[in-house]
C-alpha cells in the first residue's frame, strides 16, 4: 500500500497452542495470521500459550517467509496484557494485535509495553471492537496504529443489542471506523463472519467492506481465505490502468509537474496514491 | 438493570387530561406510562391537564403499583415548561419526560426546575428529537439523565426529511443515539410506530432497535405493549445462562478473583453488567 | 426558503467551454445551472474555459433571469483554483461552487479569493466529497457557506470504497452531511446519478435524498431536471397547509402571540420557518 505497510486482504486467526492449526495456517496463503491469546484460548491455557506463540511465529516464518505473521494478545484491562507482551512476542512478528483498544491512553500503554519487552519495532494492529473504541476511533486511528480491525460482534455485545446478516445494526460503527482509519492513514480490516460455511455471506458482506473502504477481512477459517483474496484483490483491468497512471505521473514529476492529464483525468498526487494502494494490493511492486 | 434503573421495554403514552385512557393504562401491563402534556394536549387544555396528570399519577399508583409512572411536560422553550414543573409533577413519580432537549444546558434547566419544584429526587427521561439533540447525544446523555427516546418523526421534520417505513433516513440518527446513550450509562427507549394497527412493522422495528442496543420501545396505543414486551423480553434461555454466569462470578469474587472461565468463556465485570442487563430486563433480582 | 436563498431542487452541470450545452440549458428550466471549470474541462482547456465561463454567465442570465447561475471552480489544491477565482466570476453569478472543500481553513481561503478578486457579494456553494470534508462538515458548513453538495462519487473514491447502487457504503456520510448542514443553516444538494438513463434510479435516490433531509439533487444531464424537480416540489396540499398556517401564525404574531394552536397542533416559529420552506420550494412568495 501506499506507505509501504503489507497488504491484508485476508487475516486469519489460529489459536497459539493449536500447534495443528498453526500448522496448516499457510496452506490457503493468507496475507496475514495472527497467533491468538485472546478468544482462541481458554484462560486456565493463557499463560503457557504464550511460549507457543514464540514457537509459532518462528515456525510460520520459515514455512512461509512471505505471510505477515502477528500476536493477538489479550486485551489491557485483563491479568494477561504486560505477561503477554512481555514474553509472547518473537521480534521477528510483523506486529501485535491488541483486541478492545478503546483510548489513546491504551495505545499509550501498547508502545510502552512494547518498549519494555524490547518490541519496538513491532507494527500495532488494534482492534475497534467496544462503544468506547467507536467513539473514540479517530483519536485512536492515528500513528503509530497501523492497522485496525472492526469487531462486529464485540460492538453489539458492548451495545446490549444483537447481531443480524443485514449488518444494519453496525453500519453506522462500520463506517465510522472507515473513516477514521482513511483520516489517520491507517488501514482498516473488517468484521468477522462466524458462520464458515456461509460463503455467500462472507463474500456479500467483503464486498459492503470494500465498499465501505475496508482493505481486507478477518478470517476464522482458512476456507475464507480465497474468498477474501478473491473480493479484495483488484482486477487485472485496474492493475493495469494503476501502473500505466503512475509511470506517467512519475515520468512528469521528473520534469517538476504535479498535476498531469492521463486517459482524460487529472492527475495529482491524491490520484496517484490510489494507485500505490492498487498496485500493493494487487501486491505489484 | 445493571445500575438498578427499573426495565421500560415498554413505555406507553397517554394524554393526562384523557381520565378514560389514563384508567385503562394498566389493563395492557406496560412496564411504564407516560402521562403526556405535550403532543397529546392542545394548547387551550395544556394548563388544566397540570392537575389531570397529578391525580392520574396518584390513580395509577393506586391501580398497578409495579408500573412506572412518568408526566411528558412540554418543551423547554414552550410558554408552558415552567409550570408543568412547577405544577403538574406528583412526588410519587418515577421521573419527568422532557421532549426536545437539545444540550446540556437544557438539562441543567430541567435540574433546577426539579428543584425549584422540590421534585429532585425524580429521575429525569429526555427525549432526542431534533438534529441539535442528536449532534449534542453525547454530551446531554450523561448523569443525571437516566433514560432517553430517540424521537424519529420529531426528528426528520426538524431535518425538513421524510418520515419512510425503510428507517433509512434515521439510521444514522437511531444508531447515534444508541452510542451515546451506551456510552452515558443511559437507557434508550426506541421510536414510536404511528400506526397502531401494523403489528408486524412494530415487531420489525422492535427488533432493529434490540439490535441497535435500545431497551424498550415507545407505544402509543395500549395494543402495542405486548408486542414491545415479545421483543424486548429475554429468552428462558439467555435467562438462565445470565443466572447462572453471575452465581459463579460472585462466588469467585468472594475467593477475591475478578476474572473467570465459565462455560469456556472468560468472564470479567462487563460480561457480569450484561448478565445484571439481561435478568434485569426479565424482571428477575 | 426560510433564509431568503433561492431553491435549489436542481443543480444541472454544464461543462464551461461548451457553448453548445450552455446555451441548451435554459430548456430543461433548472432552478440552478452550474458552469464547470473542474471535472467537466479537461486540464488544457481549463485556463481558456475561464473567460468562456464569464460569457456563458451574461448568456444565461439575458436567456433565463429566473435560473440561478454559479461557476464551479478547480479545487483549492489545483494550479487553478487562484485564476479561477480571479477571472471566472461574473458578478451577475449567484454564486461560486467550489469542489472538495476540507476545512474552515479553507472557506476562510475562498473568502479570500473572492474579496481579491471583488467578489464578495457571491454566495459560496461547497462540495463535501472527501474523507477530511466529511469528517469537518460540522466546521465547514457555517455561513458564510450557503449551500453544499455531497459528492458521492469522489468521497467513495478517496475512502478506496467502490460505489454501489445500493448507496449503503455512503449512507453515514450523506446522513452526517444533511445533519451539520441543517445545524449550520446551509441548504444540503443530493449526489449524482452518474447513469442518466437510468430514470427509476434517479428518482429513488432523489426521494432517498430528500427523506435525510436534502433539499435538491445535482443533475448531469437535463434529463434529470423534471426528475429533481417531480420529487422536491412540495404537494399542492402541503403548499396549502403551510400557507394557512403562516397566515394564522402571523396574524397572532401581530397580538403579540408566540405559539398558537391551528389545525389541532401547536404552531411555534420552529413550524413556521417549515411551513416557509415549504413554500420556498413550491417558489410561492
Amino acid at each position: 500500500m501506499s506507505d509501504g505497510a503489507p497488504r491484508l486482504r485476508s487475516l486469519l486467526t489460529v489459536p497459539a497452542n493449536r500447534a495443528d492449526l498453526v500448522g496448516k495456517a499457510p496452506r490457503s496463503a493468507p496475507d496475514a495470521v495472527f497467533l491468538d491469546l485472546e478468544d482462541g484460548v481458554p484462560p486456565d491455557a493463557k499463560v503457557g500459550a504464550r511460549a507457543d506463540a514464540r514457537v509459532a511465529a518462528v515456525g510460520l516464518r520459515d514455512a512461509a517467509p512471505a505471510m505477515q505473521v502477528f500476536v493477538r494478545v489479550n486485551a489491557l484491562d485483563t491479568p494477561w496484557f504486560e505477561g503477554d507482551m512481555a514474553e509472547a512476542l518473537d521480534p521477528g512478528l510483523t506486529g501485535v494485535v491488541v483486541p478492545k483498544v478503546e483510548s489513546v491512553d491504551d495505545v499509550a500503554a501498547i508502545v510502552e509495553a512494547l518498549a519494555l519487552a524490547d518490541r519496538a519495532g513491532l507494527g500495532i494492529l488494534v482492534g475497534i471492537e467496544s462503544a468506547a473504541g467507536v467513539a473514540r476511533a479517530d483519536d485512536i486511528l492515528q500513528a503509530p496504529v497501523r492497522w485496525c480491525y472492526f469487531g462486529a460482534e464485540d460492538f453489539v455485545a458492548d451495545m446490549g443489542g444483537v447481531r443480524t446478516t443485514s449488518n444494519q445494526e453496525v453500519l453506522y460503527a462500520r463506517s465510522r471506523v472507515a473513516l477514521a482509519a482513511r483520516l489517520g492513514g491507517v488501514h482498516a480490516v473488517d468484521q468477522i463472519v462466524a458462520d464458515f460455511r456461509d460463503d455467500n455471506r462472507y463474500i456479500h458482506e467483503a464486498e459492503e467492506g470494500r465498499a465501505l473502504g475496508y482493505r481486507g477481512k478477518l478470517c476464522i477459517h482458512p476456507a475464507q481465505v480465497p474468498l477474501a483474496h478473491e473480493v479484495f484483490t483488484p482486477s487485472p483491468a485496474a492493475v493495469d490502468h494503476a501502473r500505466r497512471l503512475l509511470a506517467a505521473y512519475e515520468e512528469a514529476a521528473t520534469r517538476g509537474e504535479a498535476t498531469i492529464a492521463f486517459d482524460g483525468e487529472m492527475v495529482d498526487e491524491p490520484m496517484a496514491r490510489r494507485a500505490r494502494a492498487v498496485l500493493a494490493a494487487a501486491d505489484e511492486p
